[in-house]
């Protein structure tokens, strides 16, 4: 006996597909090949650890291209129904696990259509007609990231709402506006976090967008050219809810240009989270003190009882990174390769799940920490004062008031400002003749700019942070983006 | 003397802005600092180098600026006319390159503002009312951008029609479909070329929807809390040809969203460009011998004077590296940025203004190669056989003609190859009697689907290479892009 | 009764430490908390799915620790023995698959000190004494690294000594140097091989220096700021094989340089395989034909059964993305942490698992393909002519010669190139007489320079291409690399 | 006239080489070429704008190479004198400013030559002998790195070295020890600026290898093969400093590891110094309060004249993402490239440019804030005592004085804090009775370990943050890296 037939009797793909040893080592090889793959091709070649994932995708992206087989007439009737019957208990055996899964089977495709050969013999052997493992793959890593981009719009949805509902609470509850990390304007803590509902409503369209542009359905496109049995392409697309075939075979299978956008969408969507996150971890801090987090929401240390650390804070931080190597390593996978597929196309699949199980985690976990978050406005209020912030609106009212030049009224500002920090105090305590020492057209009715209320209030314009337009930018975020 | 008031004599901000040199050394520095700026903060802080480039989009916010300014009554009508003519000349001096740049006035906004206080003077120090360069700049920035959106899209669409000009005159030029640069089926350099158009297609759609995205106003939001004059933000939004204002005016300011979204279609661009530009080097070489490009689009060596280098096919495909490179920088610098403005986003200029730039080179070069490129027919077709490329038509065959299921055509086709490889034959030259060794259900008239033509000719699927559906597809991508 | 007493009851690690669920309802978290972790909190900050894979280091920085303990007094000689014969035991536990890994535990510390309770008892809960999970963990990660580094080098090792055993076997084996995928001049494979013998010394160099610098001990800077306890950095140093303790105690917490360097090594690496892969990717295409794999490297296609893709040297060129994005991502996690510890820093762990899965697969992918490659030097041969490679040769003759200048020679040779074009033919097959009317410094013992064999012979420069040169080579790198 | 002829007239380095516009439009491209390069490819492939850097290196290469040739025999001695004499005073043009940089003589190489042809004629043309831009450039590249590498190294003995006077200053000044941005033990400052003084340490040791590494000499290597001319690649490479020459032609002339290796040592060094600057921030912002920049390193505000911005700290952490961009960059232009010189390597000096342009910027930048900060001790040691850092103290002491097991005494210590959090207090102020409540093995000489002195003290295990071990650490630093 050979060597070659011994390993046979173990190759369960051959097994399953029930096909000699002799004749036919790995229906995937075809017939030529005259050596097992070696033991490093098989581990880097294997791709099922990962790609069983799309399984559900592919069972679906299979009923539909039979279904069309039939309705075609490529196949028949009696063969469809067995392969519906089949592909249907495959489901079932993945959704309880009872599924084996076989690295020497390679994929997830391979895996499920032997597995289909095993249950219902010949006319598994006939689904693979008129297709390829390049337009299959393409079909389910489509209808898979159409999914998670559901949930994701999901999970910002969600986060949207802690956002407002915080904003809807807080909208005039004071705090320093900060450029540069120095207090710079007040601000209310309500407008701060609708500002985040605005970048995560972008993230939102973005995803949008990427679903409706990778919409299309490469079954059809074979292998690379289009195939000559006459396929139904525009059937196929509407059955897996495609809004169209996809146009050029080769593009159709080479494609992953949806996966560079998502990853791309998702790396911005983890900045915008990592610097909310840095936010919290700022705030968090006993120097800051403006929020605390739930206890179920911080961590304490193995050596330092008293610590509460905002660690997941920390882990959305740093998972942009994750979300920014993801991108990268597709964007240099891709890079270069001829058309039309290239094996260098299987290090699509693990940046994809990777980047959307990680969003999957980071989202939810950003909104039960804003969801579960209290806001101390006392000490927020008590910082407010803590750099001149009202020096703005001493700068406007000389301009309002007393017609400087914008310029000169910011130069004299600065002025009173250095006066204020000589004397240490604030700038509504500096006394109105030192104040006129610097500028003479100062007078007593300046003082009532001075204060951080009537400063909050005063920026009335649209987008402005007085707590008047906080809340109705509060109620117009409701309508435009959880309606 | 003081040294100090010794270098205020030569601090050009100062003098333009004719403030005297005791008061205020430096308009943006405010009345407060006591020291000047070292030499080493200067040449890190300067951006006037490089941001120069917002100019025009500089003078055109200030004009809605001055402009809103006087129609809400904030500015005299007699300012703003000042304002106009004055912003007038600047524009024409800086498109006349007598403009002079000082980097002690940091940036393109102090450089304007000065230069217009010189020409005008105290009206100039009346611009800046009611605004900050924290809103100045992000409505510099988004009206640059826009305007490269549009030079790109163009660029494309010229791209695209040159890919098409070379698809129709090759719609039924066959060629060897490659998957892992393996010849696989025969497809025509027309349906090839066609992929490309949908590529691009795509990276013209993410163009869009950025530039849709972004088109809002930051006008009125000030340094990031809105303002406390009376302005109409409304009035500068359409004036500017932006959609509306944007809702939030602290994310109106610290937003770069719309960077990182170019740098991320920019990034796709280029992974497209250069696996175009791949093929272009492999092709030229003459080991492919697939093409030939103008001798005034190749080089030559200092060293072996035969060579015809395709050099701006390799510099298209190094460049995806750099935007790439552009992409990540930003990334980086907007990771765990907490609000609002912070220096740090001065970074985001550099990225973004190489990013287009080398998109505007590269897509024209690009655009140039294939417009000017000569496919050799002959060397395609005598190439395309190399693989029996056939085979899927043999087994496609068998299944259609003799009814076996696809996995046992699929092997009995294997077993044929092994046979043809062996004899050192095609497919189309095997004896019958020895084909019918394999398999006996084989007969005579297997032979007229293993011709190219005929192989080309079959895949007439909706998207397939059949020359016929190539010639559809083209006109198609006509009417879909180049309308 | 509570919930949370309720939910305390199935909490392991309470139960494993001994402590009463009233009291303390994780160690982990101190006797502060009031609430349990929120489901997303476990799922986010759970740490032992992926960080188990450091459990040998742990147990060994864990022996070490308490030995040094003992030593020192600080802990009894029973308590020490309890110790290290309980994480003797679960050292097995763990190699014999029968330790069970708890994600409430966290990480892969905490499940083992758990357990070490569950052994034990008392002398478990004193391990910790002197330690913290900051210096505990960079411990941990430092040997796992040292170990794997060890790893790569033997796998480059071998890489290296399957290319020299090409190199030797095709010293004299001419083929097309290429220089932008066009012949340039002729080279042979062997000097081929040997090139990126030199690139796979550079690495293992690079590899080298990152153990160097990483080999000290953090082990005693505790949390942040070293301990109150009188321990004896210099004895776990020494019993962990580090050459040192770390010079200082916060750096030695916060420290993830050799994780950066480490990756930094880890993408060139892949950076030099890509190239190696794409190599392999076009000799084993057919245009090429240089170089066939064994089938046991190579895959067939689902659909077209004639092919012999180079799978694994793809997929060996795609990872280099992967490898790229691992090194970006930590790259960005650690952009702008504050001291000392984040959380943030838990993401090191995966792109480096990743990272160095990735090569212990790719490395031996490729050696396994470069030793089971069978060379077709006809095939190579056959095309070194394709370019007029010996065009070079000719241009240098002109100068040795007949004493043109180089710039004459390039120039005259350009000329006769072209002829030859003309002509149809090769520079050896040109007639004398057309050769004269170019120059007539040209006579007819120019012909023995225009033979590939000579042209490679010449070569003779120290590192050049003559065969004898690489024969020597290759004995030189033996020497070198292999010892 | 012919609009080639016509063009002919202006081309620079036609005229200078001193050929004949009709048989050498372009020295580079040969005799060969048909057509001018069309505007596009000259724009793409020009690269003196930013190549010309390399001048005084190619310089420098060029005269080593013309003096190995004289002294072999291949160049006359006359020639070579012309040659080092014209050589000469280009040297002397470029640093003067006079010298004209031509696009259309494409790079610094050919610019150089054809203006030594200018200078010296015939001799100028023989300059090329035995050498190719291959080589020549690769030389220059790694001349030029190896310059700057040895002024990065001082640049960052300057920066260790103010962080050492600053340590030196305050080896006794505490401060509170972050993890997670929350305090968790007293360290001093001297100690948290020992620990960036280790960072840029090792950052020196990795350019130590770089250069190490890289210090090889490619002349020689010609195009890539080698050369026929018996060159003495030993004496060019002493002349140049280099420690040999390169050992395989090929290699050394596609090599640009050095690149990489340095763009990733960069990369490191940008995460080390946007860590500091991230501190910076936080120190300088008012609700920290630690440290004050001086104004000559701070920025104002255009609207708010009250900041102090650290906006250099700013860039610092910024420039990290450009540094991360440029390494991204070349790893992406150098994935997949087959050798051996394609001209997508010509994208490999922009980002190395500006990168070590970029890090002799943000160096001596941070060196300037670190030297010239003012440390604010009383709100450092103000803010110490937030967040029971001395808790840690008092669980050792548990164990320790009372023999308590580490984690019983961690839990004790968790009551404890619970309990000062509970009535406002710190731990130092709990009174006996009430933590003798908690655990009655408690007694008065406990608070001896709670002040922040006594902790602080007590660590003074090696490398540990006690004030005399700082002091210790900041001289053996000065030893270390100063010497």
């Amino acid at each position: 006996m050979s060597p070659r037939t011994g390993t046979s009797i173990d190759n369960p793909l051959r097994r399953l597909i029930g096909m000699s040893a002799t004749n036919n080592p790995n229906p995937v090889r075809g017939g030529r090949f005259r050596e097992e793959p070696s033991a490093i091709m098989e581990r880097i070649n294997a791709s099922v650890d990962f790609d069983r994932q799309l399984a559900p995708y592919d069972i679906a992206g299979s009923r539909a291209h039979a279904s069309m087989l039939a309705a075609t007439g490529i196949l028949s009737v009696a063969d469809n129904d067995a392969i519906q019957e089949g592909l249907d208990r495959i489901a079932r055996e993945i959704e309880e696990g009872t599924m084996t899964w076989d690295p020497a089977l390679e994929d997830v495709h391979m895996n499920i259509e032997a597995r289909l050969a095993e249950l219902i013999g010949e006319p598994a052997r006939r689904l693979h007609t008129a297709r390829s493992r390049n337009d299959q793959v393409a079909t389910d890593l489509r209808l898979w990231l159409r999914d998670h981009l559901d949930h994701l719009d999901d999970a910002l949805t969600r986060l949207q709402e802690s956002l407002i509902v915080q904003a809807e609470r807080h909208a005039a509850s004071v705090m320093p506006g900060m450029t540069h990390l120095q207090p710079a304007q007040p601000v209310t803590f309500g407008h701060h976090m609708l500002a985040y509902v605005e970048m995560f409503g972008r993230d939102r369209g973005r995803l949008k967008d990427c679903r409706r542009r990778m919409n299309e359905s490469p079954l059809g496109a074979a292998a690379l050219a289009g195939t000559s049995f006459p396929v139904d392409r525009e059937a196929t697309a509407a059955s897996l809810g495609f809004d169209r075939p996809a146009a050029n075979s080769m593009d159709a299978v080479s494609d992953r240009d949806f996966c560079l956008e998502f990853l791309a969408a998702g790396a911005i969507i983890g900045v915008h989270l990592s610097r909310l996150a840095e936010e919290l971890v700022l705030w968090t801090s006993p120097t800051f003190g403006f929020v605390r987090l739930p206890d179920s929401l911080t961590t304490g240390s193995s050596i330092m009882p008293q610590k509460r650390n905002a660690d997941a804070a920390e882990l959305v931080r740093g998972k942009a990174g994750r979300l920014t190597g993801a991108l990268v390593s597709l964007l240099t996978v891709l890079k270069g390769l001829p058309m039309t597929y290239g094996k260098d196309m299987q290090e699509d699949k693990e940046p994809l799940f990777d980047a959307a199980a990680t969003l999957m985690l980071v989202i939810p976990a950003t909104a039960a920490m804003i969801g579960g978050m209290t806001v101390d406005t006392q000490a927020m209020r008590a910082r407010t004062d803590d750099g001149f912030v009202t020096a703005t609106d001493l700068a406007d009212w000389l301009v309002r008031e007393k017609g400087l030049a914008f310029r000169e009224a910011h130069h004299t500002t600065g002025r009173l400002v250095a006066l204020a920090e000589e004397k240490g105090c604030d700038l509504a305590s500096l006394p109105l003749d030192a104040m006129r020492r610097v500028d003479d057209r100062l007078d007593a009715s300046v003082r009532q700019v001075l204060t951080i209320d009537a400063s909050v209030a005063s920026r009335a314009s649209p987008g402005g942070t007085a707590p008047q337009r906080v809340a109705e930018a509060a109620e117009e975020a409701r309508r435009r983006y959880l309606a």
